[in-house]
């Protein structure tokens, strides 16, 4: 099998279950691929040197390999934010979520490129399906080795736009469920608010194998709790009892994007006839993004302190620039937009109980900005992020430069099952 | 039994249960109790006109009357606040610790005078020890009822030192628990991270009981967390395995302590011989008082912001003064100060863990000062309220003019029936 870096990882790992195919030559035929096009893509900061060998009986993820961000711990690899303050540091322990992918068999091939500790300064990555263009950030890494066949699966972050969005820009499927809902002990934090765990795949049945090896308590991150464990493979692969119906949120964002992408929106709403209505949201977008606006700067301004206080000539301006907005912020006002996102949830979750399966809305304004100065902008992805709903981007439609543009479903919280459940229904019905 | 209101609340529920008294006219007595004192005490905005019976299995309240300060809200008297701004509300249901006490059988005898918004401007409550003095705040009239006999119970609350403070200058027992263990809801926020529920009793066993009537998960407070159910009673009134120790700790407040409150604090340690030792804290008193100043202001601000916008001027000029210093911190202080909590607790962990049951330091800076204007000074108990750690305030010893002085004894995270066990203790000792 020679182009098994092809294979999903179910696929993969049930070839390797069968004795089908061998871990160590899914991981080879990986490693031939991230040589071919590393040159070009650029998404990795590290590649392990070697693989460990797990041991009988197989877990689920045995053999397959994982990418993961550079703002993750990892015990045997450097762990460097995307920041020359940590060049060459090496954390002692590994991530919650990387030892979660261990303990499943899962194989780190190695560590991808992240904007500057997870925010919007880009660097060398490239979008694999055209390296003039941003593949997005500031997962950019990850999105583009999963892109590009590297690797079946990546982890990101999200703490406004950065899984969505690359997502979108690579043609992969992007999601960041439900906060608190994997843990981020060992995961750079920018955010306790905003900061999710996000995953990359090429299928959704890989989004959901991932999903159920991560999802897990863990103490260590305060906004963890215990639940019962929830198989999210069975629940995505289940049918939906009834043809989900969609609300489509264009929000005052839509008149941005771009007409390639405004078309295709409009075919697929079409094609779904009576499954979807559009649907107004109660509250303006402006006054949304200004929340998420002084959540996240007060909390990048605390939680990039020391940075700030000891280097911050090695910060680059524009993210100078965003903390030093986040030092101004009063407390009074970071705590009342703190104290909106459950007025928030209680609007989206009116939507979700009494008439949605999912809301439909853009990834992004259009495809992959050319050009390599910008991750391009988050701003669709600001709501879901602020309230810690689950959002998948699906690569559903093509856009402007016959590239990808993904379409956004959002679901209720703690509904990621069912989130993915919906958008393999959609999937499904748009190839029909 | 004429003077039943003199009975602690276990005596009084042991002698109801028996027969030996009846719910009535132990209720009755209070009446009169509080008839005749209080036109001097002032310690009730509310007294309730019925009271309704209890069926049977009688509970372990039974009975008993309990006092609630008038930030707790009652689904069957008003709850002021103790500001003219919410004169004559009305709130439709009970607060999470007044429901838990009418569950238990306790028969809610009244409200009580809080200071406005359980802060610092003092209201018309007075020292039933010497009307000529503050009986402390903000619980002000919760500690004079109990400290006159008008109830062997009452509620109150604690955000700097509100209930160690007025327990300390009226000669009772004051308690603040863990914070997080008795729920909140229900209870004037002024702030998340500071508020707690304070009890109010004559004897350690009536704080026992009231302790294990209101430990409760409840998940409308945020901070509440699921946990085995402890025998407080029990606990408290088991033998300590060994004579506890005692961390004996001055702060650099101490030489602001009145010269007859060292000297009964002299002769306190004396009288425990090896039974304790000195210890000096790693972080300096002034620190803690500017982290505690930081997080409150900011949330003080937060949680009064309707009443700042819309009725100012009806807020006394030093609350006013207060909130406007509390809009001006910056997000960045306090989140750093909030940061600093676990450190902090990290540190008192360690002396627990290693060598004291309970660390000992003045509740006060001496005894009730004269005048109604202020309620005295709380930095004393700034830290462990910080913390979140139980501490109690037991009437042991009088300083100046004869008045009661409270040893405050603060105990570890969740082990506030050891730290009550510690007292009974240390009252039998001294009292050998």
């Amino acid at each position: 099998m020679r182009e098994a870096f092809r294979l999903g990882a179910k696929q993969a790992a049930q070839l390797i279950e069968r004795g089908e195919l061998r871990a160590e030559a899914l991981i080879a035929s990986c490693r031939e691929r991230i040589a071919e096009r590393e040159p070009t893509v650029k998404a990795w900061t590290h590649l392990a040197a070697e693989w460990p060998e797990a041991t009988a009986p197989r877990p689920p993820l045995y053999g397959v390999p994982v990418g993961v961000k550079d703002i993750f711990d990892t015990h045997d690899m450097p762990t460097q934010y995307g920041s020359p303050i940590y060049a060459g540091y090496r954390p002692r322990t590994d991530a919650a979520a990387v030892a979660l992918t261990r303990r499943a068999g899962g194989t780190i091939m190695g560590k991808t490129v992240t904007a500057e500790f997870a925010t919007f300064v880009p660097r060398e990555t490239r979008n694999p399906l055209d390296p003039s263009r941003t593949p997005g950030g500031s997962s950019s890494g990850s999105a583009a080795a999963v892109a590009a066949g590297m690797v079946p699966l990546a982890l990101g972050s999200q703490t406004t736009g950065s899984t969505i969005r690359p997502a979108s820009y690579c043609g992969v499927y992007g999601f960041k469920p439900t906060h608190g809902l994997i843990p981020r002990h060992g995961m750079f934090q920018l955010s306790r608010t905003l900061d999710h765990v996000g995953l990359f795949a090429r299928a959704i049945e890989d989004v959901a194998l991932l999903l159920e090896t991560l999802a897990a308590y863990d103490d260590r991150d305060g906004d963890s709790r215990p639940r019962a464990r929830v198989p999210y493979r069975d629940v995505a692969a289940a049918e939906p009892p009834l043809p989900p119906m969609f609300g489509f949120v264009k929000t005052s964002l839509w008149d941005r994007v771009d007409a390639d992408a405004r078309e295709a929106f409009g075919e697929l709403v079409a094609s779904l006839g009576d499954r979807v209505e559009e649907v107004v949201l109660a509250v303006p977008t402006d006054e949304v993004l200004e929340l998420q606006r002084a959540i996240g700067g007060a909390e990048i301004a605390i939680n990039l302190r020391r940075e700030w206080d000891k280097g911050r000539e090695k910060l680059s301006p524009a993210l100078q620039a965003r903390i030093e907005h986040g030092r101004q912020v009063r407390a009074v006002d970071y705590l009342v937009a703190l104290s909106q996102i459950p007025q928030l949830n209680d609007s989206l979750t009116e939507l979700f109980e009494q008439r949605y399966d999912a809301i439909l809305t853009p990834a992004a304004f259009g495809t992959a900005p050319a050009g390599l100065e910008s991750t391009g902008d988050p701003a669709f992805c600001a709501l879901w992020t602020l309230c810690g709903v689950p959002a998948l981007s699906v690569p559903l439609m093509q856009g402007a430069n016959d590239l990808p543009l993904g379409v956004q479903l959002v679901g209720a919280r703690h509904r990621d099952g069912q989130l993915l459940r919906t958008a393999r229904w959609l999937v499904d019905h748009v190839a029909r």
